[in-house]
């Protein structure tokens, strides 16, 4: 029988897993120092939450789960997949965190206080197409504020974002825009009921360059004029308040323009307050290709590595609307703990000790010296230093060469002298040095290092 | 639309949360301690894997994932569901940790290096009839060591189960038994082919009774003298020492029932050197459901809760034979996080201080007042403190209210007096106390706290 697992999936060796949790702990203790707290949902939501919230390709998406029992039961199946799909399959896996979130948020309103602010950090499932980078099982990292319209939120996304990347290491440039601003343009040029295409096309700019942006526009239905008349949103220049005010005579009239011309004056006026020491930059160019954002937009790119955004956010005025709790403003940031991941190993970022799992390793003597070897481990164990006792007597070259191939730091001997002395022999595996320690001075000096 | 969640799955608030990472912590550092190293695996996995491990029953508890596309595309559906399913499914949601990981082991055999312990903490799910206590996803705390038959890996989790509840502050029973025994004792009656049909009635012993038991075996197929050839079994009585004693002699002759009581007799004069707080117990009426199970069997109930086991675990000496690596033989236990969420709750064993997020709300006192109350935020957050900056300038009695309400334990007010002297007024909210500190003497405060 041959072993594999699913196209897109990943086992994570313990090296792995080190890596992952610094990751993850970096995050959360920035979460949790912004006094966001922790909240999970299920993996399998109802089919009905899911649907219809990520766009048609997002339905595609979807993992579905076969109902339990007999599924075919009353099934029609002459007809298409697509039909017979919602009958055979009432739940789904979670496609990402934010519309669970919004579920949640609705369903325990009364048990939460506004502003209510959480983080989330699980895995989400997409039938994505598998390719370097991108799974089908991969962890996001979120935190929403729910429930105030106050841009000091969106200042705190900026210095969380600011906080990570630092403690990470690693430059990055965080991209700010705001989706008025988009809809003001698309106003500006008489396409109003394009803001989505705009935005869909916008988004891709990075990937695929002006020329193509132009050509889906056209495809999307705009006239040659209002693609033009685009131009000015390309070329604007400067630092972000030259921009801004560029924009500001630009939209002048222009009701939905000015707003989000004035929240971003406002937020980049926090922000030279505080100094961020990543790199902030007006873009405005940004669409981000969901469809819920209706104020700021966030997106993180490394520096010096060609990888995609690994860090996403914005703001959104209705998201528990969809459950029916209209007029509540969210604002949210999600981190791409897979991307970070690849960021890291590429630039060599992560802390050396990483990884280390067994601290000391006793040598197995033999019934004989077992009592004592046995309660020697357990005291170290009891204060918390990860150790080992070979389970088996076998000969000592084995012992030592299993030290060696896991990066086990210290060796305890517990032979007849030892015994005898009550104290232990402890070997540096790094310098070769031995000493003769008792279990006190041993614990002394662990719990000092 | 209604907002609701899948039967048997749940949403956890912030307090939940709280209990259940500390939980899972306790459980984490035990494992580390006695040096296993974290894996994880996907939560899909083909249903190839998955099925005919865990039993007919098991098999129809899978949660089985509808392929992407057109599913439909050259299937039958003029048959048995049960015939349709894995033609239209190719993958499944784990069902446990433990065949995932001997999968995982013959996959990676060549990147682990044996003795190998690992410790995995991840959902799983089963199609099961939701009920009190019962959930459709939970999590599972495992750990397993494998490729070494000494019994000092059994030691090992002997202590591993003491040191985790003797964290908890909860009183246990480990009751302990070797399948070899079972197998002895199989033997003994003369049914030696009704090893499985024995375990699976004796299992049931604490559920439903010994006459039920009694009814099961002849049900199963067992004779008169043979049910009556076991009541030995749940005769034996006195210490663990006492009752090997009296099997040794009922076994003389019969191997493998020999063999059940030479491990028991070795792991028992181990744990007498270790003198574990809990209560440890040799019962040879317990069975532990799975067939997988070669040597020890454990089992874990909690004193003065009336819950089922909270811990189990056992030897298996094939379990990576299944997918084509033989004679690996592994130990492993696996802690039940939901079950032992309950003990705690009923006998309020939560450490008080759990579920506190924000430490420090700053009032917001509007524009004038925020440059500096964001720069003094952002120390106490650079500090790892976890703070609040209330986001909107309410009134005052609002935001206090919402510092009541939320548990916070100081506010920190930054009006014109404490701008113009640097400094900051802390409200102590359990006591009323209003203290002016620099921030430097906040972090200070904190810091030693």
């Amino acid at each position: 029988m041959k072993c594999s697992i699913p196209k897109g999936t990943r086992d994570f060796l313990p090296m792995e897993m080190a890596r992952r949790n610094y990751i993850f702990d970096t995050i959360r203790n920035v979460f949790k120092a912004f006094a966001f707290e922790p909240i999970e949902t299920p993996s399998l939501e109802n089919l009905s939450t899911l649907m219809g919230k990520y766009g048609e390709e997002g339905d595609k998406l979807l993992f579905k789960v076969l109902n339990s029992g007999d599924f075919m039961d009353g099934v029609d199946f002459n007809q298409d997949y697509r039909k017979v799909a919602p009958r055979i399959c009432e739940r789904g896996l979670r496609y990402d965190l934010t519309v669970p979130f919004a579920r949640f948020v609705v369903q325990h309103r009364d048990q939460i206080s506004f502003p209510f602010r959480r983080y989330q950090l699980q895995p989400v499932w997409r039938a994505d197409r598998p390719q370097k980078g991108r799974y089908r099982e991969f962890y996001q990292c979120d935190a929403d504020m729910i429930g105030s319209t106050s841009l000091l939120n969106e200042l705190e996304l900026v210095q969380m974002v600011d906080a990570v990347f630092n403690k990470f290491g690693i430059e990055v440039t965080l991209k700010i825009n705001n989706r008025k601003v988009l809809a003001g343009i698309a106003d500006l040029i008489g396409a109003p009921d394009k803001l989505v295409d705009i935005t869909v096309a916008i988004d891709k700019l990075d990937k695929i360059g002006l020329d193509k942006v132009r050509e889906e526009l056209s495809e999307r239905g705009l006239s040659n004029d209002q693609i033009i008349a685009l131009d000015p949103v390309f070329n604007l220049s400067g630092s972000a308040d030259d921009k801004l005010q560029q924009l500001s005579s630009l939209f002048q009239g222009n009701e939905v323009g000015t707003k989000g011309v004035a929240e971003l004056s406002e937020l980049f006026g926090y922000i030279a307050q505080v100094q961020p020491k990543c790199h902030v930059e007006l873009d405005l160019t940004l669409a981000r290709g969901l469809n819920y954002y209706t104020g700021a937009i966030f997106e993180v790119k490394a520096h010096n590595v060609s990888i995609g955004s690994i860090c996403g956010g914005g703001r959104y005025d209705n998201l528990t609307g969809i459950f029916g709790m209209p007029d509540v403003s969210g604002v949210g940031i999600s981190f791409g703990a897979d991307r970070i991941y690849d960021v890291l190993t590429e630039l060599n970022m992560f802390p050396a000790c990483l990884g280390q799992s067994a601290q000391v390793l006793f040598i197995n003597f033999g019934a004989e010296s077992l009592p004592y070897c046995i309660s020697s481990a357990a005291k170290l164990r009891a204060a918390g230093i990860s150790t080992l006792v070979y389970p088996d007597a076998a000969k000592m070259k084995k012992q030592m060469d299993y030290a060696n191939k896991n990066n086990i730091p210290f060796v305890v001997f517990t032979g007849e002298a030892e015994i005898a002395a009550q104290t232990l022999t402890v070997k540096d595996m790094a310098t070769g040095q031995q000493e003769t320690l008792t279990i006190e001075q041993m614990l002394q000096r662990f719990c000092n290092a």
